[in-house]
């Protein structure tokens, strides 16, 4: 019976769903005034945005039924959720947009994404095709930013100042490396080859995104840049990430051991991991970096036998035990089998952190784009054409990627996500990039973020089929 | 050689993390000011702060060799961290302590624990005990609201206006389950009488501090109080305990087989459980009642049954797809084996959200222990008498929890937290609580917190030997 309802009701949830926490929304903002007087409850209304985020991402997850990877469904809420405004809704998720709290927990969610990544990605794998992610993320950045800075900038927006071109230009170069990742997270296909390019390539582009922001800031702000300037950035960054890796996998084997003679249980293990991520974001984030880089570099130092001081899963104890008592022989088998348990014992500790944080990422990600820059025509058609210049540049990219599915790799770098805005509002910050200019760049943005992923899960099907 | 290392300076680890995590947060705070200019790393020392609070949580665990309470461990950390400025350290953890941030983490953490805490009790087990958790409840609000309003207060601070001892008596009714309920879960002893009786009473607990609150408030502001007012507020809270049990476990069976029609995986087994928990702790903050109650009763509703649509836990299929593969009959004895991981799972999930949070919860707590208000002799002892009074009061509780260990559940009830801290709070806004009276009932908290957690561990490991 109940089944049958919401099977018929299915296609309705949505909508449903989505009214239904306005209104709850409404009447939590209103009440938020005239506290009960517990002195309790100060930030309760928080529980309540947080869980219907969670609840609204896991029902965008419909889109699968219709072949879409769930982060587009996210994606999509969050612009629905960011936009209700144009339908007459607003004083909730507009709080909950300027919540410096949800805002952390998004930042929080792209890290730990980074970080599960990171871990389920390997060393040696990423060195095999370091140099073709290099070539990748090289293409890849000069094509888009020759084409924004020098070709399709000054043909749509003629007469602009050269600096507002440069800073177009850059803003086309860097690649929102989270979008990419989670689709080929939510279909299984984080190992194949073209998925450690564009992971490698996407670190590298974020080192060269640093120095080129460095470079067009400088020219915007004195007119130069030294080439002393440049060399301490791109060393600084280089040093970082070599740094890193070596460093964090002498340490990591050290402090797997001092760790575990404080404690051998879970607990333990699961601080461990998280304190490393968490440490290197907080590096990256020192120098200038994304902190969703160093995230990526600490799951790839951490490796299983980081724990091997530590005691098996709770479960994997019970099975050996349990065939031991059945007869000897089977303990044998099933320790063999239950190994590869242990060994990922690490990424299902973080798995329940994914599932917390990460979905407010894409939904937030999602609510920053604002479908009212869509509605000026002259504006929109501009940006349609860097939009085509921004995908060609990354697509072109893909070229590079060696023996392998060239074209999934260059979709794979296309989104420009939060990167891109980043780049465009500094350049409106030094007063360099109009407001033309930035609604130009925000629309790319949003073009090259939500089209990607169902046209990367398209080839990844088709692949497999 | 590690090893003998470790051994060797275990005594001085702690001093020497602090040292260096102080050191390297003075660095963190310099650096915030000079942005690299990336505009990334808006959050980066967030994570930083994160990172130091569960590493100093984790290392503080070391007190379980001497047989005290991890609990212990995390909130003398706290003490010292909050207090650094007492030996000159100062910038890196006050802004710490003013964090949002951290602050909403540390509410967060105290929520999920008594979500877990609500996961592993059972509304049968709590019916069975609810008559005695009444006994207990009552006594343990009525005689430390005498004892501090009527005889302790005026005796030991004579000359005060009648309302500020009836704070004082006030802030001596309510109990701070979190920290009883982290040492019996510490020990793995929450399934005993002792704990549900404390867990019941607590609530009930909750409940009457609601009342009393309204009361005394009432009284300071326009000197009387209506029984109507007593009875809406005392009916509403009672309305939604009764409520949203009856209707969480109505609801709960729907929506977890709703639900498993978007998706039967783990991340929607996830979603659905902490949402419970996220919507009861919102709706008990709506109404004025502690977060806690609502996460507690959540915990409590759902049950492994209205999780049985969703899938196995991927360990779990696997072992008993090998088990059929050796043998069809071994793959029956393994399934009955694995069926208790099967039910299990919810707790599993959230475990690791557990440690994430709930340490910040206890470390929080900890820093807002104000070691300053110690040297002030006359408060001190007159702080010391109330203490006293304390204790007495909720020992004498016990004696209500019928035929179990009456000492065991009379301190379980003693630890004051932070309830008592938000009546003082209320109080001293009213301007009926003077600054003396505010210290006296903060170092009430602070010993009542502080001497629980080893004395509870004590009882509880004579009562096993």
């Amino acid at each position: 019976m109940i089944e049958r309802i919401v099977l018929k009701w299915r296609r309705y949830m949505l909508p449903i769903v989505v009214g239904v926490s306005a209104f709850v929304g409404q009447l939590a903002f209103a009440s938020e005034g005239g506290d009960g007087g517990g002195g309790h409850g100060h930030f309760a209304v928080l529980f309540l945005w947080i869980a219907i985020l969670l609840l609204l991402a896991k029902l965008s997850s419909l889109v699968e039924r219709w072949g879409q990877p769930s982060v587009l469904g996210e994606l999509v809420m969050g612009v629905i959720l960011g936009n209700l405004a144009l339908f007459g809704v607003t004083d909730f998720f507009e709080a909950m947009k300027h919540s410096e709290i949800i805002t952390f927990f998004a930042e929080l969610g792209v890290v730990i994404l980074l970080f599960q990544i990171g871990l389920e990605s390997n060393i040696a794998e990423m060195k095999k095709v370091g140099a073709r992610a290099l070539g990748v993320a090289i293409i890849g950045v000069v094509v888009p930013f020759v084409l924004g800075a020098y070709i399709v900038g000054p043909w749509l927006m003629p007469g602009l100042d050269q600096v507002a071109y440069l800073f177009l230009g850059a803003a086309m170069t860097a690649t929102s490396v989270g979008i990419t990742a989670r689709v080929f997270k939510d279909l299984g296909k984080l190992q194949i080859k073209e998925a450690q390019i564009i992971l490698g390539a996407a670190v590298i582009d974020d080192v060269m995104g640093l120095i080129i922001l460095a470079v067009v800031s400088a020219i915007a702000t004195v007119g130069a840049v030294t080439l002393g300037k440049i060399s301490m950035i791109t060393g600084t960054a280089i040093l970082f990430l070599v740094g890193s890796i070596v460093i964090g996998q002498l340490s990591a084997k050290v402090l797997g051991k001092w760790f575990s003679k404080i404690h051998t249980g879970v607990a333990m293990k699961f601080t461990l991991a998280i304190v490393f991520a968490l440490v290197f974001s907080w590096l990256a984030g020192l120098i200038g970096l994304a902190p969703i880089v160093g995230a990526f570099a600490a799951g790839l130092v951490l490796d299983p036998v980081h724990f091997k001081y530590f005691k098996d899963p709770k479960i994997v104890q019970d099975v050996k035990e349990y065939a031991e008592k059945i007869d000897p022989e089977l303990k044998d088998k099933f320790s063999r089998m239950m190994h590869r348990h242990s060994h990922r014992h690490i990424e299902d500790l973080i798995e329940p952190l994914g599932h917390f944080f990460v979905p407010i990422f894409f939904i937030v990600t999602g609510m920053a784009v604002n479908l009212g820059t869509l509605t000026n025509i002259p504006i929109l058609l501009v940006a349609l054409g860097v939009t085509i210049a921004a995908f060609v540049g990354k697509l072109v990219s893909g070229l590079a990627a060696g023996n392998v599915d060239k074209w999934l790799v260059g979709w794979g770098m296309a989104p420009r996500g939060e990167v891109g805005l980043i780049f465009a509002t500094i350049g409106k910050g030094l007063g360099v990039v109009s407001d033309e200019v930035f609604s130009v760049i925000i629309i790319m943005v949003i073009f090259t973020t939500l089209f990607t992923p169902p046209i990367l899960s398209h080839i990844l099907k088709k692949k497999e089929a």
